[in-house]
């Protein structure tokens, strides 16, 4: 499949930064398709709050005119309005800080801009990464939901708009718009991608990611914010490779799974057979989705301190309630809900002893009608709260022709077994 | 001991508060005292870069008016220069952001403010809370260092400019300015206190906390921090409570304590006759030292990819050392050094199966002679890697006549258990 009869704007990153690297495509051409696709979407999308059209193509004739610089060398990116940026203001999506102008980037981006990236822009947050949605539409249909609450970069990568973006997840706010938009969405292992500069809401649950087209795009993304190069290793991707041991998990939330995600994980078990084996989760773990919902009060009522104290009415009452019911959590409760999270954390080590990734939903099903809701995190929340790296895999249709998928989650800290077993299932799931 | 007979300025947070919410102190005379004392020595200490005078006393004022608001009430406190206000610039010790004023408060400087408290202002961090030392002196004598990076936060408290002031921790940075001023330090468990709104370093290691001048006093600045009421809890003060079980835990590094240290160590070991018990670490942690340097040096050298893209020429020499240190070390490193330590953090909970908390040293010794540098966090390092929760005693003087101590260290998430037993070897130390 050659990358010539594909347009610029849909290349996968990694197709465009081999190109870009030989010196076969150049930066300014491909920042140029990326603009020019914005321009035809955007006011239809509306993925964007700011973007930076003129430093990016200066950026580019820079990067064109000298060394090649990383692995993301060339490559136009968007970020969340959750990360600072020395160049675009930062206002998190919500009133209190629109105009706010951060004297430094995010370390995340900042990383990503030292690899070579180019940045197009800041993409559309719900209100500070919690649940009241910004103006995002899903590009597929513009009265359903692109999810959130990284719900910009999600839609900007599967319109085309971009090859790749940053966003973050405290519940669901990666793989759910991923699996919402269709696009491929990546949770690092909790803790690898530094924080430094991301507007901060539970120190046990934020984990900063990124959306792309393919898993070996978001292996890219990840070995540069990680900072291991290992992850984008190209032999981890070998057509050659050894199939993965999939452990199929429905998870205890799996009642809750409309037909479309059902019939997606009936397929999945098929494309899948013979290399994917039943695999039962501890009893206790009925319990995670409670427990992720308390911790991500609590500590979201507590890191958001200022803007509850000093800015109330500006913030909406779904995020009020939030905040009042994390507040009405007892220390004592809390202290309770980390130890189990230690615990379910201790015992998810063992389920990769016989498996290289569990197969999971993402979603409920496909992306709901209306856009003042931005849908359900339900089966992201207990992977979030294991701080298990996942990865979403979008491969299907649902019965509103809206796309529908599967996560993978790996274990901890092995991000490159996981990435690799990811690429393995999807071309199966898309074959 | 009657609290009358205290000059204001050294009266204990935790006697300060019980006056403030019976109303027989208000909180415009302590602000007042404070205000005295700094006015009398910060020519001589240079603890804060920013004085809100007017603002404080301002708000005594409309909290003696009001009703009492929580734990505390009327209590002026100080804050390291890493936490974001709204209403003092941050800086961060670095020239790269002098004058930099931050919209929103970090969540614990809102979170002491919700409980009462008065901030008098902003006290000197070491450059990006690393090495490269402030102008901060050490109170008991002005050619020695404070420790750092919270320098001017201990020495404040030292020196009865503040009955309270916030630091944070990534190697020794609470602990060991603690030891250096004599006062009392105290590190939550990791990860128990928001970092919203403080310079990130580390997400390993970073830990919120303060200073006070006696363990009662870092708990009602623990149950502010931490939500957990429980940490203030009188019952755990109480003078008839049963002894604590202490582990006496000289560690791998003990040849390197001076003998300053090796003394305090043995008085110790007398006053706790009878309820302390000699304990071995895994061999294996003898390790932790060198991991712990190597997982500061990789995610300080990420997390602050802005400063050394940008700002290169801004950095001292001894960061820009660290950070090159940090750049050097593989993802696949990085990786096997987070796996030792998720390890280690397990051996851990055993050690506090027949232990109420850990006896240990702080510091190699006395606060060095010198201004050019904060001293070696040697001591610290294991603890902090291991997220448990720490509190530095001082009880004797060294050679010099300057403070040493020991520090007791706590099971993970046991904050509450770890301050009754400090309280009640603090109490034994002391007579």
């Amino acid at each position: 499949m050659s990358a010539t009869f594909t347009p610029l704007h849909l290349l996968d990153a990694w197709q465009a930064a081999a190109l870009l690297a030989r010196r076969e495509l150049k930066a300014i051409d491909l920042v140029r398709a990326c603009l020019d696709r914005i321009a035809e979407r955007e006011a239809q999308v509306q993925a964007f709050v700011q973007l930076g059209a003129d430093t990016a193509l200066a950026k580019a004739r820079e990067l064109d005119a000298g060394p090649v610089r990383g692995l993301l060398h060339g490559l136009p990116f968007g970020v969340k309005d959750l990360f600072d940026t020395f160049d675009l203001p930062t206002a998190y999506g919500s009133p209190i800080y629109a105009g706010r102008q951060p004297q430094a980037d995010a370390a995340a981006v900042a990383l990503c801009r030292e690899a070579g990236a180019v940045l197009l822009g800041k993409t559309v947050t719900t209100e500070l990464a919690n649940m009241f949605p910004g103006v995002t539409r899903n590009p597929h249909h513009p009265e359903h939901t692109p999810g959130g609450s990284s719900s910009g970069s999600a839609a900007a990568v599967t319109d085309g708009m971009l090859p790749l973006a940053l966003g973050t997840q405290t519940a669901g706010s990666l793989i759910r718009p991923a699996a919402f938009c269709g696009v491929v969405g990546y949770k690092p292992s909790h803790n690898r991608v530094p924080r430094a500069g991301v507007k901060s809401l539970s120190e046990t649950l934020d984990t900063v990611g990124g959306f792309a087209r393919s898993v070996r795009d978001v292996a890219l993304l990840g070995a540069v914010l990680t900072g291991d190069a290992r992850l984008a290793d190209p032999a981890a991707f070998d057509e050659q490779a050894a199939a993965p041991r999939i452990g199929l998990c429905r998870t205890f939330e799996w009642a809750q799974a409309d037909d479309d995600t059902q019939q997606a994980w009936a397929q999945a078990e098929m494309a899948l057979a013979g290399h994917g084996t039943h695999l039962a989760l501890p009893a206790s773990w009925s319990e995670l989705v409670r427990v992720q919902k308390e911790v991500q009060a609590f500590e979201t009522a507590r890191s958001l301190s200022h803007e509850r104290l000093r800015h109330r009415d500006q913030l909406s009452a779904p995020l009020l309630a939030l905040i009042t019911d994390g507040l009405a959590i007892s220390g004592e409760i809390h202290a309770h809900n980390l130890q189990a999270t230690a615990g379910a954390r201790q015992q998810a080590q063992a389920l990769f002893d016989q498996h290289d990734a569990l197969l999971a939903p993402s979603s409920v099903g496909e992306a709901p009608r209306g856009l003042d809701s931005t849908g359900d995190p339900l089966f992201c929340r207990s992977w979030t709260l294991l701080g298990l790296p996942c990865v979403h895999l979008p491969f299907a249709r649902g019965h509103n022709g809206l796309p529908v998928g599967l996560q993978l989650v790996g274990a901890y800290g092995a991000d490159q077994r996981l990435l690799a077993a990811a690429h393995w299932v999807h071309q199966r799931l898309r074959s």
